[in-house]
């Protein structure tokens, strides 16, 4: 592709990275790539494969405070190829100057970013404060069981810590730098069986038709108001994802009816105090039912700090954009990290078209972006 | 079987009919043996295929009234055979006297009682006044779109008119005789998609989430009183039978979500008024949807009457037993003779295990039940 002879360091390692064919679990030699820069410029690099899946922590310098990069290597599947206007692993630019292919904006932009802007911030600065680290997952966009949150444990159980840690999910939303995610909702899941007495339409008094139980119920879950959320947090959100009840026979009252729902919470409340309600609400309409819940992640918040006045600063000078603060969108591993004490935050390019059919950013906001990344490196190591 | 040795010619043609696997739309011979039966003592028979379902109109006489037994030689599905305490096509008899089989009750039990009480009504009176008539498909159970409404458009069209009609559907509770159907509520059936906007859970402010939509439309529905009912028939009923909304993801609102429900409807409403009550609901929800109806039967009742009378008085004098009037219960062929201006009921056997595992009923109940036929034509026919 005659376009790569020209591409800035940057673009040809986001090139080099979308060309692999890494959908989840799938790393396809993505951190290998990584690794071999890393260790050119001094990092220790620990591989750590759990279960199916590939994940590294490498690290710069032994001393605290220790400014760690997280992210993934791993991507969504494409859909069928014959709807990208451009094969989804073959990653080109177009006369507008967008970046095509899967995992151009989530996030194998940002690793190029992130690696690039170590190699050089530490050309200038050799000797700079404390310690880089990188904490690369290929299993974010999957059940996220032996990725970030194993990495994590082991690091916990040597007590080694992250004093900062950018997440480079794509945050912003116009241009990249506008907005910065300095937290997440928490994420509640329910799958709720009610159940009736299954019987004959032509013989309702026989049967207990769990639809018509359940309905007035999920109507005042729908309405509820949860709270009103915070400074930092939007209200906390109740939606019911899939309902299925019946047999298929038209003539048949159904015996139960399956109803999965989820909260997206903010830190007024907690997950058992959204528990508490909700089992009263459904005790209240009288219904015979089994509940089983599932917690995703408790909130997090990185209030204004050093992390995030780095992150802002580093912004401004390199794209003359103010940035915004927000909590909102879907979960990220962000949620394993901040537990331990890590003061987190989201930064990365635009997510206008991420997941979807022609994912694409503005090529040149990856440059902008490792000018980004190496602010912060300046402001918070040097 | 040993057993068949001393059985009564009611139940012998019973075991000869429930040994053939007539799973609907298969008459599997059952149609002919009863053929041969009417045509040795005098019948005139008609053979009625339509599509793929064999039916027949068999006639005794040229002359008005004509009494016409209604019935079906088709029956239910077995499910697992193993389930079944005996094979389901292997009539026996228990130590406590009840056959069993499929369609032992529902209904070749009534088959066999019709034939046998005409040909002792027939070799008793020879010269009877009017005419009887036989009027059997095979596709009651199934879609019902070419049998019992196929043969009464053929009769129609030749003005060919049954007086009085006694389908031998299942009516009774713990006795036979002790309920005779003089009607049946309409039924009234309905798919209703509400549309939504489908989106991410995280995102709702970007979704419209129909369930959440729908929700209180269907508990008000749920709750409505839609008539008293009267004299004859039970209150109109509301049943939801099938609910389906949801991609199946725990992540995504869906973009809409299907209902199915269906009405029980008395005389005291219209279809029409119905659909216009449902609408108005839906709208008072400002719900997008799209609803399609489908008319599975118009209510239809015979008041007490010569037919009524003359059963009352016949189950009284063969099993003591004082007979209640109900229109309760699912539909049957009834729906379509009736529209006629024919006086239809439905006088059968005990319905407690019809299209169940172990169909049985009391053997010597269609011993009572050929009584009982053989009274009706002694009251209407001499
Ligand atoms: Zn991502
Ligand atoms: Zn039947």
């Amino acid at each position: 592709m005659s376009q790569t002879e020209a591409l800035t360091p940057t673009l040809q390692l986001a090139f080099d990275l979308i060309s692999r064919h890494s959908v989840t679990p799938e790393d396809a030699g993505c951190q290998e790539l990584m690794i071999e820069r890393l260790e050119a410029i001094g990092f220790t690099v620990e591989r750590l494969r759990f279960g199916n899946v590939d994940n590294f922590w490498a690290r710069r310098g032994t001393e605290a405070p220790v400014l760690a990069f997280a992210g993934h290597t791993d991507v969504v599947p494409t859909g069928p190829e014959a709807n990208w206007k451009h094969a989804p692993f073959e990653p080109v630019i177009d006369d507008k100057g967008m970046l095509y292919g899967r995992g151009a904006a989530d996030m194998k932009g940002s690793l190029a970013s992130m690696v690039v802007a170590c190699e050089e911030f530490v050309a200038a600065n050799p000797n700079h404060k404390g310690s880089i680290a990188f904490l690369i997952t290929s299993d974010e966009e999957g059940p996220a069981v032996n990725g970030t949150v194993k990495v994590v444990e082991h690091l916990e159980a040597r007590n080694e810590k992250m004093t900062w840690c950018i997440v480079g999910e794509p945050s912003s939303t116009h241009h990249t730098g506008d907005i910065i995610k300095n937290g997440r909702r928490g994420s509640l899941g329910a799958k709720l069986l009610v159940k009736g007495v299954q019987g004959h339409v032509a013989y309702p008094h026989l049967a207990r038709n769990p639809i018509h139980q359940v309905a007035p119920a999920l109507a005042e879950l729908s309405a509820e108001h949860w709270d009103a959320g915070n400074e930092y947090f939007p209200a906390t959100s109740f939606q019911i994802s899939n309902i299925n009840g019946g047999t298929g026979a038209t003539n048949v009252i159904p015996g139960d009816v399956e109803v999965v729902f989820n909260f997206r919470f903010s830190t007024e409340l907690t997950a058992d105090q959204i528990k508490q309600r909700v089992h009263g609400i459904l005790d209240k309409h009288e219904l015979e039912y089994d509940l089983q819940w599932t917690l995703n992640g408790l909130p997090f918040l990185t209030p204004e700090g050093d992390l995030v006045d780095a992150c802002r600063s580093a912004i401004l000078e390199a794209t003359h954009i103010t940035t915004e603060l927000s909590t909102s969108g879907g979960t990220s591993d962000g949620r394993f990290i901040a537990p331990t004490g890590t003061q987190v935050v989201e930064l990365g390019p635009c997510n206008a078209t991420i997941h979807k059919v022609n994912e694409h950013i503005l090529a040149d906001d990856l440059n902008k972006l490792t000018g980004i990344y190496q602010g912060v490196m300046a402001r918070l190591l040097t």
